[in-house]
């Protein structure tokens, strides 16, 4: 269906012969037989993700709690087969669920769905790895809930911790996942458990509100790692805010983005922007209202500048497009907004705020909204409601769809990417708020996404008050003969060449493996730790971490 | 001159005989004589500290730069001789500068005083760990820099890496200080050196402003503990806000703690404050305005409930006390003080609020200065300006004097309370931002001090979103006979009462050593990577891990 693999960078693990199916047999007589999946389809679907890289997955097992995760270890360390551990595999653009090498047995938490704690008082929820931003979503709207979660733009169907552990980020100003969870437990390699901050203490009543505990602050090892299976996590919530109000803006001049990017440092410094700003390119506005337009390029790619350029003044979206959130009292927000337009002042072509007010007018009349964005009309509802949903923490299936960018078939919301063919590869570098290196990083991305063929869909994110990301989607069709290596090709030399700039990636997809350059002492230690943690190397091996 | 250590924990290192005699010929010839010390006076006072914990130290390394630091490492390495890293050792109410074990290396850093790199655009500065306080705010006015230093009440003197190591705490927005760093660079105790975060990636623009890199977030592993020795870090600054206005509220009612933490949990969560307000009760006000009234208790201790009653009328302080600051553009501060009038509407006595304008003025005039606090008039001055500087990240030798509290003579700034045996214990635990923990607490250290004969010098700070800090000082006369032991034995009753109730500490004193229990996991996990990094177990021995 799929051409095979091109890019290994890991060894598949080899067994001696028999000893998978006597690992099965125990997994089995553990977990009950329904909790150790073997079947073709399934194992051949658990193999697969949004591009070139394909695992041979032997079994599945599907833990329905804790004690079964610490089983399931120790059976894997007694035999020496290799785990993977997903929580619902929906890292899209990174490897969706596939283990890191060949011949993993993929532990599948998605039934350990327990939500254990939850304080409204002190804003915290405490859940286990098979917890979804839905069930969130879903668990706070039924408590009417004063409290708001931070959402991906990933599937609804998202793990909250298996995106906080590769320290993914949202949309409100608790993007920083990571930067906001604590109160671990963890299964080591050896089947041992232990709790991290005051978890560890018992009794302790700050084990879910205060993240370092006492002694060593050891949470950040468990991240974009393989030294140990979370089974557990605290993470907390935002109090709503009294009010919010949405901004967008545009800037139709290409070389705007260096000003831009210096106007809105100070902003991000001084906590008058509190979540993370994204600044759309026009690729990446395009790729999120339509799909490829094969009728205006005769069929060719990818879309040059110059019809890039045609489009967006016909659906009337700008070559920079930004959008965030203002939250506070109305006199905050206020004020907020008189500072957000004094920056942006001569560096935009317009600013527009939407609160949930006016939303709920724009959708009664589509008619109103032509003056909203400027955008097409029929359109930007379409976009605008999850993107506003986002910034106040709703998670939403919309914004998958663009992985059908360069698809003939249409996206749906509910669509699987991994099993329809959709290649997307998520390049996700990291650069001073700085307009000069937000400028260099562009120029890099559209010479070499070009090059290869393709667009540079890029979202800039203002990801902490010092740090911006550039998230570039190489979004092609798996179906076509030779996209899948080209695709590949290019991710490659994209990472080399941002690397080589100065600008290294926060976050790594199954592709990229261990493979980022780093320093001896670094490597050694990280080495030392998993020697001796996991001695036989049986936890997602080669992921960050050889 | 002071007793013998009463309370030990740690056993004291043995040597072969003449093996220290040969690492300290190497570390001479690697260093320079002049940088490795074994006179008696000074090997003297680095043993002693605020309590009575001695420790022998047969030597101290002063090495010059991170080279010197690898080589002292690893000649401790080939010699097995133990190596304890202080900053500037001014950890006061912690043990100051004192080795955790007796035998240790004292390996003492203050000489790597170089600021490396320093960002006014993207407000940071990476520094040695010799660079103080004191240091960092010259450094930044020389510079007419727009960006604030967050200081603790501690010394001017105080090492900046030391503190956040320690997850020290200050008072403005950025009073999180390991939460505000990154870049670390590492000598492990093998003597080889590790890059944290993008340090690790040569050429990483990122390395400065991105905390956590890519692949293993590693930087808490080297807090609270005894991994390795920090030689290089990177702090974030905060950009001096438009305007700041600090707040002072007194609550007369002995119950009302109660009721004001739950009034201000909720401001503290949403982010109307910012930064960590401080209650102090009255009898932190008194020892913050003056000495130990003996002619009113004709020589006794400790202070009586009634007897403070008498002093807080007279001098005009409440029995709860509180202080902070809001920080923003003018409308910010206008709507953030709306928000806390209302909260603490019913819940004080008064609440005045104070900015730069106002305190100029007060300065100028006595008199005017009634009003502001209602507290004694000569003294307000004094106590108000170093707390006002603290509140915008300058530090200040004030608090220390609060050190000489139970001493006949008077404590100066610029008094060193270690070689005047003023006694002082810190005792720090935490509890969720709940009025009724806050009240429990309070009712425990209350019972425990002062059955023990010393006042329940308490102050609680809102230190996190979620999570309050009672630090309780036991503050006695090092030479009165028997104090001594009774301050320890207090200091042990009250954190083993605290740690029952549910309340944990967050930072640990040379006393406590390892001693907070812990689960078995998480023992032998920090027990596994110790034995791994440092076989010979030379750095800080049982510094929170054994």
């Amino acid at each position: 269906m799929y051409p095979s693999p091109i890019v290994s960078g890991q060894q598949a693990r080899e067994y001696t012969p028999g000893i998978l199916d006597h690992a099965i047999a125990e997994w089995r007589s553990a977990l009950g037989p329904e909790a150790v999946i073997t079947n073709e389809t399934d194992l051949a679907r658990a193999g697969l993700c949004t591009f070139s890289i394909r695992r041979t997955v032997p079994v599945i097992l599907k833990p329905a709690d804790r004690a079964q995760v610490q089983h399931i270890m120790r059976i894997a360390n007694h035999y020496g087969v290799p785990v993977y551990p997903v929580g619902s595999g929906k890292n899209w653009g990174y490897g969706s669920g596939v283990p890191s090498v060949s011949g993993c047995a993929l532990l599948d938490l998605s039934r350990m769905t327990r939500i254990v704690d939850f304080s409204e008082e002190l804003a915290y929820v405490t859940v286990e790895p098979g917890v979804t931003q839905r069930q969130l979503m879903d668990f706070l709207t039924a408590r009417h809930s004063k409290l708001w979660m931070d959402a991906t733009g990933a599937s609804p169907d998202c793990s909250l911790i298996g995106n906080t552990l590769e320290r993914g980020f949202g949309h409100t100003p608790y993007s920083d996942h990571f930067g906001h969870c604590g109160n671990l437990e963890v299964v080591l390699p050896s089947g041992e458990c232990v709790h991290t901050g005051f978890g560890r203490i018992p009794g302790a009543s700050t084990a879910p509100v205060y993240k370092y505990g006492v002694g060593p602050y050891i949470d950040g090892l468990f991240t974009q790692s393989n030294f140990g299976v979370v089974t557990c996590m605290t993470i907390w919530l935002m109090p709503a805010p009294e009010y919010m109000q949405a901004f967008f803006f545009r800037c139709d001049d290409e070389d705007g983005l260096t000003r831009l990017v210096d106007a809105l440092r100070p902003l991000r410094l001084n906590g008058t922007l509190q979540s993370a700003v994204h600044i759309g390119n026009g690729y990446k506005v395009l790729s999120g209202l339509r799909q490829y337009p094969w009728e205006l390029t005769g069929g060719k790619t990818p879309l040059q500048p110059d019809q890039l350029r045609q489009l967006s003044r016909s659906m009337n979206f700008g070559y920079w497009n930004g959008s965030g959130a203002l939250y506070g009292t109305r006199a905050q927000v206020a004020e907020a907004r008189r500072m957000l337009k004094k920056a942006l002042k001569g560096n935009v072509t317009r600013v527009q705020f939407l609160d949930e007010g006016l939303l709920r007018v724009a959708s009664s009349f589509a008619k109103p909204l032509g003056w909203l964005t400027g955008w097409d009309l029929t359109k930007t509802l379409e976009l605008v409601k999850p993107l506003f949903g986002l910034l106040r923490g709703q998670p939403t299936a919309e914004p998958i769809k663009s992985a059908f960018w360069r698809k003939r078939t249409e996206g749906k919301a509910d669509a699987d990417p991994d099993t329809e063919g959709c290649g997307l590869l998520w390049c996700s570098h990291t650069a001073p708020i700085r307009g000069e290196d937000a400028r260099i990083m562009m120029e890099i991305t559209e010479r070499i996404t070009l090059a290869h063929g393709f667009e540079p869909i890029v979202s800039i994110t203002l990801l902490t008050e010092r740090t911006l990301c550039s998230v570039v989607s190489i979004s092609y069709d798996r179906s076509i003969e030779g996209e899948d290596k080209r695709a590949m090709e290019c991710y490659h030399q994209l990472m080399a060449a941002l690397l080589a700039a100065g600008y290294p990636p926060y976050r790594l997809g199954a592709q990229a493996g261990y493979s980022v350059p780093a320093e001896e002492g670094f490597r050694n230690l990280m080495q030392t730790i998993k020697d001796r943690i996991d001695p036989k190397n049986i936890l997602a091996p080669s992921h960050y971490v050889r």
